[in-house]
């Protein structure tokens, strides 16, 4: 049997056609084929894999010390009959400020949209199983609020959700940057990092604290009329919160998004939740208090905390990948 | 003319007998006399000064590499002719977690009637100007807190009131604070903290970020119904912040309190705000607001920024001092 | 004309077969190919470029936020006339510790020779111009360090050497690294991260730490006989720095070899070093050093610093390749 | 029986007179006389005790939240039957630079003569036992190094040495300082930071930074010829270590001088080291070199490691004193 294979397309994006930020809306998707994909017939189920903040879904496939690739990772899995085979779609949702959140947004671009319209592409073009309990989308971080909100927002086109440290509860994990953006933007200039954050140098914690906040205005706070196409959550002048700002964050909190949203989570047929304890942005207690709700809603999910922070935690994929295949119908 | 000195007597309070936390109820109050106070029989404006967290008034007196002790400091503005002669009060209202906010709670003692007792106490037995355009109160950081609550709640008593990078915007000033807490209980035991804190070692940093909190729920969040004594702000299992208690708490923010007290402080002889631009709590967001809403109010007040953060700024006190003494009456 | 491309070849190599780490000896080279390569006949000046600890030569043509990568850059220094058309090859020199710093080494392996290989490999398979006027290596940080001792061991084989931020006095950049090392091994297992160090989690920076002394002392200290296969620089009980060890190290520092390799040095055609102002290992000192002793030596050299730290620099190439571009002969 | 007290005076210093940096030479000494001091007639042993940098023997005394401070640790001891009645003396060796290190320098002046003066003072002025094996010394950090210094220079005076968490093995206390230095003479003048450490604003941690280095330079490699009065062991332009500069610091390394000093060491009645396992400046190591070397010359001591770091550690006092009392000759 052939060994697996990545399988790359650059796919125009109706959805991204024009968008707000001038991001390219022809984009690469890259897909994982498992081992003998081309010599079968049979079809196959997909995860749609998202890439975190700041990253593209080639990352994953890209090397990095001590860490299992992707492709290494699947093909481990298979071989050790953890996973059935499956197809993995990693879209890439970047923007200039960094990432999408994979939501639509009047001042990034509609990225939930391109989402699905990548699902449609996939499923012309590949052969996936096209349906519901064969389609799961996970993510780590930003991905996994991606994912979490996929799961929300297209309960009809997605069956599984795997959301590892996504983001949650935002008053502990956004809450502490604020201050720290307050002092970065002391440092870089806000106009400069907006318009050439490549040549915004240096590219020290300070820029990444300062294109963070540009980046998750532009998803949760868009607003056409203001200076940047979406309101800060913060005067610029005083430092204040902006209140109305923050609720328009809030807004887009998975906690605040979960008990209208039971509904849709409770016809998924795999909702997996983990952190580690010690997420550097606190997620841990956002991911605790998601664990809550659901059980007070009777939405079936899983939830583990592990041994670990925020970062360099992709080994939690074996843990999920494992889960989302035994909960694929068992149909092919 | 005889050298200033320092004055120090064991005062045995009424309002701390008792108190909650069992922390001894007499103490040790110390003023500065100045030069010549001793031959001459005139009666002097008073400064009560008030220290910061986790300190006592007898720091003000300590030697400090490279810092002015405040004995020396008076001296030498008395010389510069930069303030005239004053008595100068230093309180002690600290506790066993660190300190009291100079405020009055069920769960540290009536720590805001306790520097009224002082101030009583001073009028019998010093020479005082025993008027309000005669006294003022100020500190830095949980001195500058206390000040300014004092000249809210007390402008009968106080007619000057200076605040150095006080606590306010609780938002910014203590919201970081809250995860800290919740890594830093992994690291120590609460109830030993609580218990034992000169045993509860080591006294990292960890260490002090779990007393900041429990002293500052003591001082907001009273409740004798509760384990402590006091309710914690967070959920200690899951992290989430327990909005009713942050409520308790926000209200004693002095931005929340401004506005019912802006008669009180439009009272006011003298009310000198200001800030470090880099102050590490982020102060200088609350100070901005403070100052903004003050104007808003019609409330007479001085405002400063300086380029510093929150620590090592006993030099500002030359400025509010200067500021205190050319408001204070000219009716000696 | 054709785009450039970029050509990946999986090369068997003989200096690492049987390598002591066991890692692989086939690995895949890439190769940039400038626009035209393919329709043209003619041969190319190469530059062997290096990449830093601990990546592979892959990590240059990945994606990173805000960074431009390497093909762009190439395409774009092409097109505004800033180098003329080259080949960049970029090997990699991974090991299971992290990196081999591009040196022979008892404990990992014949990395210069392996790069030498490699050059043959080019000349054999690609139309370069096989000659070391028209061959220039280049790096940063453990890729400059490789990049200056190709320079100053093989200056037969590259005529060309640039030198970003690249390892160097010791004292300064490894000196500090040592305690840091004797905190992680608190934290984590050495024998754990040697044998297994994609389990050994987290992968936090006490990771790091741990191994990057495991990676330094395999190439610059190795010896059979020890445990590791190489020996520490510190005695892992007492913490006491083991001077023969460090010794040996020393003897690695460019600042060391640079007086017995000065004639080396001077036959280069191009002799480029740079360096960060606020480089976070300090590097910077170790550039001025090395500056001086160039002088000193009469070595012809091109020195810069400039308003940066250590990490994401890549812009720097910009510099450096066009003075490659400039110094190679132009007899295409 | 009355209860203990704390004797001060001022003292003009012969040996201070004069002293370089300008410092002053009459100086407050402080001492505990034991409970019942005024109305025995009894003599009694002397504990020398050493302040830390950038301290002085009154910050024994003061205030700290959550430490025990020196009188009421004395008295508790004392109750408790650890330690007989002994004098505590707590000198003042500050400089403008923050400390002298207990030594003598012709850049600070003859400060380990001024302790002996101290001595004899003492001698003259209160009821001590005038011999060396009632005659202890002892501190923390600086201190511990200034009594460890005092026991191998003046081993006819002291009979008795405490050195906790004191200054040893320089290349990795101080060495990884260095380059920290460095980086804060970017944000600081040293000029200004050696004419007016008070004003030489903001007191951050760079500033501390500078103040350390330029200190210990003024302590360990005096130079009338220089422009500030000694050597710094950095070049100011390149940051190069200068290695005779390097060498003189190391010739005052407690490591370096302990062989030479054997004897002395080992005509004590007591020497006492300990350190805590993770101390900041890596005290750890230097101890257990010093501890290793002592056990290799034969010299009795006793060494004890800790759970925690270099600060707020002064219950260890609790440990020395014990050792001290008991070793105190029984002939009182």
């Amino acid at each position: 049997m052939a060994a697996s294979r990545i399988y790359a397309e650059d796919i125009p994006s109706r959805a991204l056609a024009g968008n707000p930020l001038g991001d390219p809306s022809t984009r690469q998707v890259l897909v994982y084929l498992p081992p003998g994909y081309d010599e079968s017939r049979r079809r196959f189920p997909v995860v749609y894999l998202l890439a975190s903040y700041p990253k593209t879904g080639a990352s994953f496939l890209q090397f990095e010390a001590w860490e299992e690739p992707l492709q290494a990772r699947l093909d481990r899995l298979l071989e050790q009959g953890r996973i059935r085979p499956m197809l993995v779609v990693l879209p890439d949702a970047f923007t200039r400020l960094g990432g999408s959140q994979y939501i639509n947004s009047g001042a990034t671009g509609p990225y939930q949209d391109y989402l699905i319209e990548i699902v449609h592409w996939a499923d012309r073009t590949l052969r996936t199983i096209p349906a519901k309990s064969a389609r799961a989308v996970a993510g780590k971080s930003s991905g996994g609020y991606g994912a979490l909100r996929a799961g929300m927002d297209h309960p009809i086109i997605f069956g599984l959700v795997a959301d590892h440290s996504g983001d949650k509860y935002f008053e502990m994990c956004y809450g502490p940057t604020l201050p720290r953006f307050l002092r970065a933007i002391g440092e870089h200039n806000l106009e400069r990092a907006l318009s050439d954050p490549i040549g915004a140098r240096p590219h020290n914690q300070a820029f990444f604290d300062v294109m963070e906040v540009l980046a998750l205005s532009a998803c949760y706070s868009a607003n056409p009329a203001s200076r940047f196409g979406f309101d800060l959550p913060v005067d610029l002048v005083t430092g204040e919160i902006l209140e109305k700002v923050w609720a328009r964050w809030k807004a887009h909190d998975p906690l605040h998004r979960v008990e209208s949203n039971a509904d849709a989570l409770r016809s998924l047929d795999l909702l997996f939740v983990d952190c580690g304890r010690t997420d550097e942005f606190n997620l841990q207690v956002g991911s605790r208090l998601l664990h809550r709700r659901l059980e007070g809603l009777g939405v079936q999910h899983s939830y583990e905390e592990f041994d670990d922070g925020h970062f360099r935690t992709s080994y939690r994929y074996d843990v999920s990948l494992a889960a989302i295949s035994r909960a694929f119908e068992h149909d092919d």
